[in-house]
């Protein structure tokens, strides 16, 4: 007798029961069918890359969190991707010749990052990201486009009440120079936390970089919310600059996308001017925005990204700048559960059970299932031995919208006894109809 | 400057272009609906899982193939899943009292093995898996209704021209025990070779198991293809044996999957009673099959699968008796498209490139855009600056149907020029019309 092995999940990985994984999937595939009808290209890339590749960016942070690979033959340092950005950058430098930009892509797929486990942090999760990457150039447009997949994706969730929080990098270092902050990343990486750590502690972190008290009176006075998008658009007016000078340049392009992003649907309320967003990476240049669930902000942003200058300047010496978004899925679908907030938990899997009541029915029930099938509808046939309340029982457990009864009567009469779980109701149908009727 | 690292690709991995890519994604969500349809519940488990999970059946093989993971802060013993068996089997231990039985799950995802590179040979490939357990007993109908899943997914990829090749290892050792075989499942993993090795080199292995030379002949007798199933199923008939023993049993079962099958859709023509097919692992007991593509054999099995009798006995003490298939979708696209048989191959991802031709016509066109989208139909528009010619071939990169094109008549005319590039046929066509017309 050998020693049974513990089946336990190991913590910081998510495994669903099955009517939960519908669900999950469901979420998944409402977002695939909007990257693609906003013509975005499916992409599927190696979770394995090598070393040298996932570290191109240098690293820092996620260094420490990368799950190396000891072997598998090879003997070459490999590494599982912990994003699906760097994977992007190598294979658009790779096939760049190949390629129609802007190139338009999808990706939807694990990541792996070792993080410390605790609740709503994993260590493998899927991050479901589009790009558009030009080849020299890419216009101001494709900054307004993004947040309108968002918009869309999260409508047909059900969950509509969310605020696109707007806002744009080069604004802030142009006002950042203004000020005579000279280096303006590590203030900018500060103001990130100040949702987590609140305004006293983001002070501190910013005097010690070295900025005076008078600036980080007028950084804050700056941060300020407003009433309205109107009234921050005017207040920016009211600052003065040179024409041309990258505050000038950030506010034209800030107030641009906003009003694109109507263009393209999102209604103005829904949208927020929010100068406090900055997307903490030094790799964004231009528009960045995070998206929250209204009442639900403490989740934090459910859809995040921006505009970058050079997606593959590792790998590559061609000018490639773009901009992206991605969902944390795994994360997002976690903390709607804890909230109660999932979407199309209420609907039923399996459409049909359909119930030979003896052998001699057999075939006209898997007849009938077959054409369920064909027809694309969820259904199962029961064909195990035992009772009535057995197979009424397993019914119930996987939740079947409809219960399909042959018995010798309905056999000889065509007919099929359809029952409705929820509700109890029996109504006998002809088997010609019984696909219209359960649609 | 830093150095540019190389973005190439590491052999044994599979990274499509676009155009490759959707081919590839249709075959999979023709293959997830199918899973669907048939009342499969979806699972998705972590890729990675403790070593000694992985590694409690023994191994062998795969032992030396598997992918450890170094770290990831944690310190235990982890590595990449090398199929999609053993974390169902984990699964189901772990979450017995929460499932209905028979419990059916589908899970498509990719798996990791460190074979030596060499073509048709990947490192990382999807795995497409379907498996009915049930709890303590399972019905041998299930065994013939998971061979329809496989023939309703090839005929919607167009590959009707498949046969199914089936067995029953119980027969197969109730044989070897007739004749004298005490040890019968070496010479099983033999036969299993026949198609690659040849006669000779399997019967010279079998002769090193230590079986007679008698026995030799009586197995490659009792292989030898016969004119029709019917006659198969004769010959099979004609072999004395005792009620109830392995080899009745075995005969009985493989009759009645036989018939089944047909009554589950598939024609008697397309299945091949193949007493050849072993399907080489210990775990199968019972029913084994292969599918091949006439004419195409040597691509080998395109789905596999197979009865066993204990799914989990490594991780519980309960009896979980199944049948399972898996169908190698990255092996199976990379073939195809070698013998250039790719399904979906000449379909228009991007249906339509709405161009403005001016800044006055960029609100209609980003509204066309927007419904189209809504009704899901992949569409793009073109707002980067550029002239017309450089509009039309972007459009021609991506392969778009059609080109909606809004100039200032076809604005005042409340019209879209809807060019179908394929013909270059060009008309008007009225605004709330075009959804209708490109659909």
């Amino acid at each position: 007798m050998t020693e049974l092995v513990n089946p336990s999940l190991q913590s910081g990985f998510m495994e669903l029961l099955p009517q939960d994984q519908v669900v999950f999937n469901r979420m998944k595939a409402v977002v695939e069918e909007n990257f693609a009808a906003f013509g975005f290209w499916p992409l599927d890339t190696p979770v394995i890359e090598r070393s040298e590749v996932l570290f191109s960016k240098g690293g820092g942070e996620t260094t420490k969190q990368i799950y190396r690979i000891e072997k598998g033959e090879s003997s070459s340092d490999q590494a599982l991707r912990f994003d699906l950005t760097v994977p992007l950058a190598r294979y658009v430098a790779l096939h760049s010749n190949e390629l129609a930009f802007p190139f338009r892509r999808y990706q939807i797929g694990k990541v792996y990052r070792g993080e410390r486990t605790q609740r709503g942090r994993f260590r493998e999760f899927y991050q479901c990201d589009i790009d558009i990457v030009g080849h020299g150039s890419l216009s101001l447009h494709n900054d307004a486009e993004i947040p309108a997949v968002i918009f869309n994706i999260f409508r047909q969730m059900g969950l509509e009440n969310v605020t696109f929080h707007v806002n744009n990098r080069r604004l802030l270092n142009g006002y950042m120079a203004q000020i005579g902050v000279t280096d303006p990343e590590p203030v900018l990486r500060s103001i990130d936390k100040l949702q987590k750590m609140g305004e006293e502690k983001v002070r501190a972190e910013i005097e010690e970089a070295g900025v005076s008290q008078q600036a980080i009176d007028e950084i804050f006075t700056f941060l300020q919310p407003s009433q309205s998008n109107d009234e921050t658009l005017a207040m920016l007016q009211s600052i003065d600059c040179e024409e041309g000078d990258a505050f000038a340049v950030g506010r034209a392009e800030l107030t641009q996308v906003y009003e694109e992003m109507q263009a393209f649907g999102i209604p103005a309320k829904k949208i927020s001017i929010d100068l406090s967003i900055t997307r903490g990476l030094d790799y964004y240049t231009g528009t960045v925005f995070e998206t929250f669930l209204n009442g639900y902000e403490s989740i934090g942003s459910i859809a995040s990204g921006g505009r970058y200058d050079d997606l593959a300047s590792n790998f590559t010496k061609e000018h490639l700048p773009g901009i992206g978004l991605s969902i944390g899925l795994t994360r997002l679908f976690d903390q709607l559960q804890a909230a109660d907030l999932l979407p199309f938990a209420d609907e039923n899997y399996i459409r049909a059970l359909v119930v030979p009541m003896g052998e001699q029915q057999q075939n006209m029930a898997i007849e009938l299932v077959g054409k369920l099938r064909t027809a694309k509808i969820p259904s199962q046939i029961y064909l195990e031995s035992g009772k009535m309340k057995k197979k009424f029982s397993y019914a119930d457990k996987i939740g079947a919208k409809y219960v399909l009864l042959i018995g010798e009567e309905e056999q000889n009469a065509g007919k099929v006894a359809v029952k409705e779980l929820a509700t109890g109701e029996q109504e006998l149908v002809a088997l010609d109809q019984v696909l219209e009727y359960i649609k």
